[in-house]
């Protein structure tokens, strides 16, 4: 099952991308995909009337697509989760998985501007799976529990400004954080259509160029692990998003290091979750 | 201006506080302090009815207190800004403000136990000066803007557990962002009854011993410093919280180190802005 959200910024409808690739509207049914929404089993509501999505208004054409779950109440990202990103970065391979958080305010549709922030010189990409929560995780077990705690997966592009993040502190949210550092999407993809998230391959094209190429076969620490492990420390809730780390390939890396520039344009994809197209524009 | 929150956890009405100190039950003319109350110049609205507190109907004698602001979309803050702080952890004093981010799961009220983490050996205190922004901010264009986008000051415990913070990882929002680390209140003081936030005394005491004293004067970066700052960063939103460092006397920074336990009483309080008492319970 797929589902976006769409319509324009601040005003999404819930939705379903039917077989045919149409995207069929939802909102007489369930309100928005949030935390409400997944704490109360909305997931099987949707899927009770997808079997007919017929029955089902179609979203207008052409109509643009915000991130695919409602504001999160937390974006949790994990840090240098591929060997090979790590090497590039000159960093470590971390021990245990490196926990940052984005504002919630980053969240946008994942073919909205990538906004360059004002005075920003190293404004860089990063494709990642992105995991949403489906029920609240506190002190799981076990990995194979946090199994049940997913309400799926989608496209994310951890837009990064590496002067803000590295160069301004030490702490990585400040360049983390911006307008529009953060598309998602363009489907939320439940775990039924995902037979293997750990065997996904993922690319980021700049401006037509391949940048970025791997697969989460590469993951350190695979997704449930994270989810594992991130709730012996804190509280997962219903709707909140994790990202799980970038495969080589970021601007950061390249020699000499290349960032973004407005009118720039970002293509990202994931094996079965879809694909962004973003273009920069300034901030 | 005092507003509160009163009721069971998640179900918590929005009151104030009258001049006699009894809470008034504002639900029938407001929803909540949140993200829309703020944005919408819920403050004035809340004014409007406050001059006549007789008119509205008592809290229940007795009734917990939430966090005086509802779940919050980000929860920012800032790392040693206090320069003995800095000093008494012996790091560097910061050349711009440290940013990190807590969970917006550990808010708790301002009486709600401390939750130890199962497996925690080093749960922390630090008394800080709460900011809750009152109007989005973004790219603002000096400090003295920043002034119209606050809605208040509140006492807060950034509690913190100094292996998860510091011996996982590098990133501090592990070590943030557990369950109830962030008792937040009792009350949120409109800027009005604050003739000067950076005039404030704070203090903490364990078990009735004074651990910390400090007070907002000896801060690296002022309040109005900070929101500015940031606002360059990402967008500041109605409803964030905002803390701001902590005066010296963590137990991290004694000799030896001191953390919290089952059982121990923790009271902190700052000039104008009230009191928490808070018992560490098993997490």
């Amino acid at each position: 099952m797929k589902l976006v959200r769409f319509g324009a910024r601040g005003a999404e409808k819930p939705g379903l991308v039917a077989a045919d690739g149409r995207i069929k509207d939802c909102s007489a049914h369930v309100a928005d995909y949030d935390h409400a929404f997944f704490a109360g089993d909305g997931l099987e509501r949707v899927r009770s009337f997808a079997a007919r999505p017929d029955r089902l208004p179609d979203a207008p054409a052409g109509v643009r697509l915000g991130a695919p779950v409602a504001r999160p109440r937390n974006v949790f990202a994990i840090g240098l989760n591929y060997s090979d990103h790590a090497k590039e970065t000159g960093a470590a391979i971390p021990a245990e998985p490196i926990l940052f958080m984005k504002a919630t305010s980053a969240v946008c549709g994942p073919h909205d501007p990538i906004l360059i922030p004002r005075g920003s010189e190293k404004t860089d990409w990063e494709v990642e799976l992105g995991v949403v929560i489906g029920r609240d995780a506190h002190y799981l077990p076990s990995k194979e529990a946090a199994r049940g705690h997913i309400a799926g997966y989608c496209v994310a592009n951890d837009v990064s400004e590496r002067s803000f993040q590295l160069e301004h502190g030490g702490q990585w949210s400040k360049g983390k954080s911006s307008l529009n550092f953060l598309p998602l999407g363009p489907w939320l993809v439940t775990p039924d259509d995902i037979p293997d998230p750990q065997q996904l391959g993922l690319r980021l094209d700049v401006n037509g160029t391949r940048r970025q190429t791997g697969t989460t076969a590469s993951m350190i620490f695979d997704v449930l692990h994270i989810v594992h492990y991130l709730s012996q420390f804190l509280v997962l809730e219903a709707g909140d998003v994790i990202i799980t780390g970038t495969p080589p390939g970021v601007g950061m890396g390249m020699k000499p290091p290349q960032f973004l520039r407005a009118g720039d344009v970002v293509e990202l994809a994931i094996d079965g979750l879809g694909s962004q197209r973003s273009v920069c524009e300034p901030g």
